[in-house]
C-alpha cells in the first residue's frame, strides 16, 4: 500500500510538472497482448519482427499510453482525477526492456469547470521522445487521499 | 491461432467499416491495474467507488482505448498497420461486465504517404457511446497475412 494525496484544482499551478518512471518489460507486452487481444507477431515473435521495418519486437502503442494515464491518476493531479480526453502521437517505437519516463506539465486551467490540460511526453532511456500528447482532465476541488495497493497484489487478489 | 489478412492501402475505401465486440471483465480491470500500476480504488474497490460520483467501479479509460487499438491492429486495416496518432474522448464510464463494441470507419486517405484516418466509436450494450476518437495510421501497400495466437496462450507462454 502507498498512501497518495491528489493535487486539488486550486493547488494546481500552470507549469507544474510530475514524472513517472516505468520500464516496459517482456511480461508487460505479453500481458497487454492477452488483455487487449492484439497478439500481432510484431509484438510477440522476435523472428517475425526482425523481418519488418522495426527490425525487432515493439510494444503496443496503447501500452505506452497507459503509462501516461497512470501518471495522471497517481501523480498529477492524482486520485480522483476524471479523464476527459487524451491525444497521443506515436513518435518512435518502444522495445521490450526500454526504461520509459513519462513527463507531465500543467498547461491550462479552466477555473469555472475545474478542468485542466496537461502536456504529456514519454521519453526512453536514450532521452528520445517516443510518445507525446495532451490530456484533458477534471480535477476535484478538494484533495483526494487514498491507499494504492501494490500492483502485483491486485492480480493476486483475483486468484483467491 | 487465427489467420488474419490485412486490408492493403489501395483496397481501403472511404466509408469502409469494421467492428470488434469485446467485454470488459473484472479480470481485465485487475490485469490492467497490475500492468499499468494504476491501482486507484475507483477501479478496484467497490465500497470506495460507491461513494464517488460514479456510484460504482469503472474501467480505466485507456483499457477501452486498447479495444480501439486492437480493432485497428486485427480488423481494419489489420496486421502491419503502423499507429501514428490517436485521439480519445471519454464520454461515459465503462463498468465491469459491460459488453463493448468498437466501430471503425475509414474517413480519409493520404495516397502519397499511405496514411489513413479512421473514426473510432465504442458503444456499450445499451447502445450508449462511451468513447469516441480518431486514429491516424500508416497502411502497408501490400496485404500482410499473419497467424494471431489465442490471447490466453500468450500469457501461458510466459509461464513456461
Amino acid at each position: 500500500m502507498t498512501r497518495v494525496r491528489s493535487v486539488a484544482f486550486d493547488e494546481l499551478e500552470l507549469g507544474q510538472t510530475a514524472r513517472l518512471d516505468k520500464s516496459v518489460t517482456d511480461e508487460d507486452i505479453r500481458a497487454f497482448a492477452a488483455l487487449s487481444g492484439d497478439t500481432n507477431p510484431i509484438h510477440l515473435d522476435e523472428a517475425y519482427a526482425r523481418g519488418t521495418r522495426f527490425e525487432g519486437r515493439i510494444a503496443h502503442g496503447m501500452l505506452v499510453g497507459a503509462h501516461i494515464s497512470t501518471a495522471l491518476a497517481t501523480r498529477l493531479p492524482g486520485p480522483g482525477t476524471i479523464f476527459l480526453a487524451q491525444t497521443l502521437r506515436f513518435e518512435r517505437p518502444v522495445r521490450p526492456g526500454d526504461e520509459l519516463s513519462t513527463h507531465l506539465e500543467v498547461t491550462a486551467k479552466d477555473d469555472r469547470r475545474g478542468f485542466a490540460t496537461l502536456a504529456c511526453r514519454v521519453e526512453n532511456q536514450n532521452g528520445e521522445t517516443v510518445v507525446t500528447g495532451e490530456a484533458r482532465v477534471m480535477v476535484p476541488r478538494t484533495p483526494v487521499e487514498v491507499d494504492l495497493p501494490d500492483p502485483a497484489s491486485v492480480l493476486g487478489a483475483k486468484m483467491d
